[in-house]
């Protein structure tokens, strides 16, 4: 099997897996009791709070674990949008009728995630005001573009780091930072579920407010994220119970999800410039050998050698007159995992919001195809994939003539 | 050690780990993908559905997995004023502002969990009208209680199927029916953290319409828990993103702790009658011998070889004159792991609400100790804890006469 699908999940790394081990077996207690096995579990939660913050320069205390990206994105905008309304309110008196107070605006991107579209979507139709900023052709929204939507009555900024379809990587902390100049008091919130470990990010707790991770996306286990807080900041809870997570995320911590999350994390940091370097090269040679082929063209900046615009893993292309879907069913078929831009929303199928803000028409984004290389990837499967790729494409289009 | 605080936590069943170790090892595909290891995921989590639905006697396409017990507790309480509020609003346009609509009347219990409590208290700050019905000295809750604090407006009621402290088992599909015969429209919901796997409760997706659980409570992994919700019910999502979960509940599916979770339930599920035998008697036995010590009084339901009113493997009891988290402590220092009915506030230590809607003074409280029994325990654990707990609270009371 070639595995050219690592923005959807990654292989689980050994070292997470062994770091994992030991919790999953006899150390089984619940960090909230008082005894020995209790304080062995909790000792080890912190200690993957440091791994994970040293990725983006953040402290142990600014790092609050959940269930994944997802709840995390979920977390950033209602918690914001809670904290908002109390203040907006009457005066933080949590006990008062918060109905009648003001409902505000967030501005966010018109190439999100689900996650953070969905949840924008639901606070619109409490009476939240959003817009969502439309990219340039490249995917890239701009500093200015973001200053010039604040309203004000704008709270919350969320802007991605990386873009999980077209690779894009966003201006996020100078965005921050161009936010911040003018009103400190709007939380500028990113979703870094597809960049965190993939790029060198150490500065960003110094620029953002809230930051969403996700572990399985770069070696660690499914079922566990983080959103970072900074410290000080007010931003009320998303799942309440009991005091877990500083009484900010209640629910008994996944200890063995948490563990591996933060050794995965530890060796993302170690071996990041060694990895975005075998990624860069492994794509570079993928895509030189896709764009060979005619009627094919790139979405999302193109970047050879490097990764300051582009995820150093990400292929996206459309390829005219060939099915997305099709082409990855008979990829399957030679054992390649690949992915295609579009979305499938439950059984409808509907061209990918993400290329259709970067101006595709509905027929080229149904010729889609996502390739996402990690690290472990090699030269040889590479070779091979771009042949069965070339192959794949080349029978569709002859299909097709025969209609 | 001897690990007497299966109520917090459980030690994972080999059958669950052996279940979860291709899913973390090979078998990583992301279940959305189209892929052959994709499909292999995503019949896993089916298999899984069927599992744990079983042991309530749900269909498969009622079960939604979640981060666990209390993000389902967040989940049915939230999800259910969302959607009342979208039906009392404007006949459910998901963009109107809903603002001005009613806001409903929830019924709830003061002896439930702090998943269920404190949600329960940030739907009263959105102006929903909540009543915490009192229970009585052991810790019941009456179908005709339920029924008299009916409103027009009640939405939901969520009563527990069986208390984390003290033990007590509600009559909880007595009341479902009681409620239902007078009004269909109102959802009924139970948190059965405790009680799934730890008792019989086949029958229980036939009567309450939501229903919560947590994986890491019989012997599944932590991070994993579930929500029934009766087919064609409209519950509200409560994370919002990809079409995860039937679009029910988005994030990428958290495989293994599902796969555990599954093979928890199923082996449940096998031995559910020996496993409540046994811990019957190990309680009976470990009970006796605490009640023979002077100044003891037991807090919940007094049952004798049975666990109609009581869950199995809980005791729960006062001793007079000691320091509960004192004598926690002593005890792990002899390796017992065991729990204080009181809840530690972020250190602050408040005495147990639980302890108090049943009367017991703060004093009393104070010296509360919980001893929750699985049936992975042997009489020569109990004796001997029995013999420590003894000596312990002996000592703890001669200290404090010395003072």
């Amino acid at each position: 099997m070639i595995y050219l699908d690592n923005a959807a999940t990654t292989k689980l790394e050994d070292c997470a897996f062994e770091a994992m081990l030991p919790f999953l077996k006899d150390e089984y207690g619940n960090a909230s009791a008082v005894y020995e096995i209790a304080r062995r579990s909790k000792k080890a939660v912190f200690n993957a709070r440091k791994q994970c913050g040293k990725l983006i320069g953040a402290s142990p205390s600014e790092i609050f674990f959940t269930s994944g990206g997802t709840e995390s994105d979920n977390w950033a905008l209602i918690g914001a949008y809670d904290s908002y309304r109390r203040k907006a309110g009457a005066d933080g008196d949590a006990n008062s009728n918060l109905l009648s107070a003001g409902c505000g605006h967030i501005i966010t991107t018109a190439i999100e995630h689900h996650a953070i579209i969905r949840t924008a979507e639901y606070l619109k139709s409490c009476g939240v005001s959003v817009t969502f900023l439309k990219p340039d052709s490249e995917g890239f929204i701009s500093p200015e573009q973001v200053v010039s939507a604040l309203r004000e009555d704008t709270f919350l900024v969320s802007v991605m780091t990386a873009n999980n379809e077209i690779g894009t990587i966003e201006p996020v902390c100078e965005i921050a930072d161009a936010v911040h100049a003018l009103r400190k008091d709007i939380l500028v919130h990113t979703d870094s579920v597809q960049a965190f470990g993939q790029i060198h990010m150490d500065g960003f707790a110094g620029h953002v407010d809230l930051l969403s991770a996700s572990a399985h996306k770069l070696g660690g286990p499914k079922g566990c994220g983080l959103l970072f807080i900074r410290d000080g900041l007010k931003v009320a809870p998303f799942i309440r119970g009991g005091m877990q997570e500083s009484g900010r995320r209640a629910g008994t911590e996944n200890i063995p999800g948490i563990v591996g999350f933060g050794a995965a994390s530890e060796k993302a940091c170690l071996v990041l410039d060694e990895k975005i370097k075998k990624e860069v090269m492994l794509r570079d040679e993928l895509l030189s050998r896709i764009l060979n082929m005619d009627g094919v063209i790139i979405n999302g900046p193109y970047e050879e050698k490097g990764c300051s615009k582009r995820l150093p893993g990400n292929i996206s292309v459309c390829v005219t007159d060939i099915e997305g879907e099709s082409a990855l069913i008979m990829l399957d078929r030679e054992e390649i995992c690949a992915s295609s831009g579009s979305a499938c929303a439950s059984g409808a199928r509907e061209p990918s919001h993400v290329l259709k803000a970067i101006g595709r028409s509905d027929d080229e984004s149904k010729g889609s195809l996502r390739f996402t290389i990690s690290e472990h990837n090699t030269s040889d499967e590479i070779k091979r994939a771009a042949e069965v790729i070339a192959d794949v494409v080349c029978r569709l289009r002859s299909g097709r003539k025969h209609l």
